[in-house]
């Protein structure tokens, strides 16, 4: 099949057959697609768009395009959860080592950060040695060891995804639904699960911002996990305010040590509720608990019994980190830096904190990437003191830049204080969850 | 201004600035857009469409791209023909030689041909020794010594055109008039005209088949010279049939020769009445006559008087060929071939030769490309012995295949037998001028 002909069939806003899909995705992975034919394509799919065949012989073709892992010797349900991505959005370093305390084996692909929301592998990395990318026999390996592991996705793991993503960025064709449920559940569904819980962001921080546009991807997720016989559930969450106290790679993993240790502070308790939200939704789905309540205090017992801790601990030994981290997490925060507190410049109560605007200000200062070439640095962040619904006065601390020079600060200041609404009036604090599919 | 903010703007049907249109033609030239930006952003102007505005911008960006001929110091007015592209269709060689005798000058840059079309500088290579691969200033001294001269696209001749265009034929978005303009126009305009005939074709052989495609792509072409400053005229003319008497590039130029010394075939006559025409309207165009009936009188005399063909064989001369073919048109075609006549299975009038399937035919013996690198033969061809309205019996010559083999001569046979179609019923010759448009 000629390339032009599937292309002709698209740009004419007809349907593609399974085969062209096919002769497309392999096309893409052995290179007779030259790459502006593939971005032909995706314009084409992009505007004229995709049936719900379509995606979901794209999803399967990216899938096939690669390994499919094979868990079956694990004798544990197989559960993970995947993020659409957020600001100081960290509840994978919870998840993960609550859900396999549980007894379920998470084997999690994750990814970099990228724009203004973080990735769990930079996260990671900001533990002294710890390894992101394991051999598909080491992760397999760790899993088994300490029932979760987490890496990049490697070469083998639907390369015709990492392709077309990287194609995807740099024409402008990112932001459709039916292209990036192929995108993420091609990479998902090659984890050989049981279950997975998706995490949808909603708001000024999120990927997609309209609320009803993060209904309708939840939807198409979760109809692509079913359709693929993974029981599957959205919940849509949030991002109009960072998530919980810190942003920025070496604080979250902080915070997430303290919030494992049981020593979190107040601003930091939002993410264990999201993260033991999305665990006892796991448990649930995977039968290891009949109901949310049940599953709640399945996990109560594990975060307060240290045994979720332990399992963080194993993990950062296994992938080659240093595991005092769990003993004394203050390690992980860069003595060296720059720290500057914005101060409230009126009294009245916190009424917006624009997550989308502290995260470009964390890239700003290197904690991030405009591109996916570029390099950070895992130490500057920012500690989000105050938060929506909060009471300040004049000349309360609102929260804490930490970073490399003076200027900085000062233009890190100056961009955060237009990420504030200080309102008269009482604000609430928003509900965090706000819909669920499944 | 960054590709991607670009092509989301046409991604979302929105009309692109004059700046963003430059900035895209700008990044085609220096590499700053990659090869699969352009033909997202391609792909988005295809379904989305372009406003007049946009297309005047983009011939104007690609025509500025490159250099634009000055001839002011050529006292003549300068004019030339551009044709869409047919099967036989071979007037240039004729209009040519035939205006220059009249005083215009004619600064002609054409094509190769791809696919089932003939190109210009194909049938002009078949001519030993011509070159069509002129210097610019080789280019003016042949124009000014004899009238005309005929020359490839060089780099410095609306270069992002000469790119877009490769990439649009690779992603199936060739087929929309506005581009289409751009591509013609930008090319046209280079040539620094007073004024400009369209032969824009028609029917089964011709690029854009349906009449009213061909009026829209003619109205389209006008417009855009005109707003140029260019006086342009379009004549709408049928490519249901092969033009004239051969197809495929030795024959072509022999039947042109032949034609120029006025000692051409029935079926060659039509070639003539075609070139005259476009002609005539040239001379009116340009103000060396005042209207058809004079520029018609004017012209005759130039071709019977073999001026034109004095013309044809001064420039041959320039352009490094050999002159003599215009003596002996014979030496053109070569003795070494395999002919085979095609025959009347039955009897009755001729209703229809697919110009198409007779152009694919001289593709498939090598006398065409399917691809811009492949090379060619100029000495295969075939002969339209019969033409749409001629009675034949059965038995009777319809065509005659000139080939390598006897085993190519066999499925051209067979081939071409599917491209005529016998009537019991009388069948009229299809009128050649179809429209105009000025």
């Amino acid at each position: 099949m000629r390339p032009q002909n599937i292309i002709e069939k698209k740009r004419d806003g007809k349907a593609l057959s399974d085969a062209e899909i096919a002769s497309f995705i392999d096309g893409v992975c052995t290179g007779a697609w030259e790459d502006y034919q593939i971005t032909a394509l995706v314009m084409a799919m992009f505007i004229n768009g995709l049936t719900t065949n379509e995606q979901n012989v794209i999803t399967r073709e990216m899938l096939h395009s690669g390994k499919v892992m094979d868990f079956s010797d694990i004798d544990a349900p197989k559960a993970d959860k995947h993020s659409t991505g957020g600001v100081g959005d960290k509840t994978s370093l919870i998840i993960a080592p609550l859900a396999a305390s549980c007894g379920i084996a998470v084997p999690m692909i994750s990814g970099r950060g990228l724009g203004h929301t973080g990735g769990t592998l930079d996260k990671l990395e900001s533990i002294k040695g710890y390894n992101v990318n394991l051999s598909t026999e080491r992760f397999r390996h760790v899993v088994k060891s300490c029932g979760f592991a987490m890496t990049g996705q490697t070469e083998s793991i639907a390369p015709a995804d990492k392709k077309i993503y990287a194609l995807r960025d740099a024409t402008a064709t990112v932001p459709y639904i039916p292209l990036i449920v192929a995108s993420i559940m091609s990479k998902k569904l090659a984890e050989g699960l049981d279950a997975l819980i998706l995490d949808v962001k909603t708001g000024l921080g999120a990927f997609m911002s309209r609320f009803e546009d993060s209904v309708k991807l939840a939807e198409a997720l979760v109809m692509t996990g079913k359709e693929f016989g993974v029981r599957t559930e959205a919940v849509i969450t949030s991002m109009d305010q960072p998530l919980g106290q810190f942003v920025g790679n070496s604080h979250e993993v902080y915070e997430c040590v303290k919030i494992l240790r049981n020593e979190m502070s107040e601003t930091a308790r939002e993410t264990l509720d999201l993260s033991m939200d999305l665990t006892a939704r796991m448990l649930v789905l995977t039968g290891l608990a009949d109901d949310a309540s049940e599953a709640r205090n399945i996990l109560r017992a594990k975060h307060e019994s240290g045994e979720a801790l332990e399992r963080f601990r194993a993990n950062i030994a296994l992938q080659g980190g240093d595991p005092s981290v769990c003993d004394n997490p203050e390690k992980l925060i860069e003595r060296d830096l720059v720290v500057l507190d914005l101060r409230a410049e009126s009294g009245g109560y916190v009424s917006a904190i624009d997550a989308l605007k502290v995260g470009e200000v964390v890239v700003s200062l290197g904690g991030g990437r405009l591109k996916a070439s570029d390099d950070i640095d895992p130490c500057v962040g920012y500690e989000c003191v105050a938060k929506i619904g909060d009471s300040v006065n004049e000349g309360d601390i609102l929260g804490r830049v930490s970073c490399r020079t003076l200027d900085q600060a000062a233009q890190a200041e100056a961009a955060l204080r237009k990420a504030y609404s200080i309102s008269s009036s009482r604000a609430e604090s928003p509900a965090l969850i706000r819909d669920s599919v499944g």
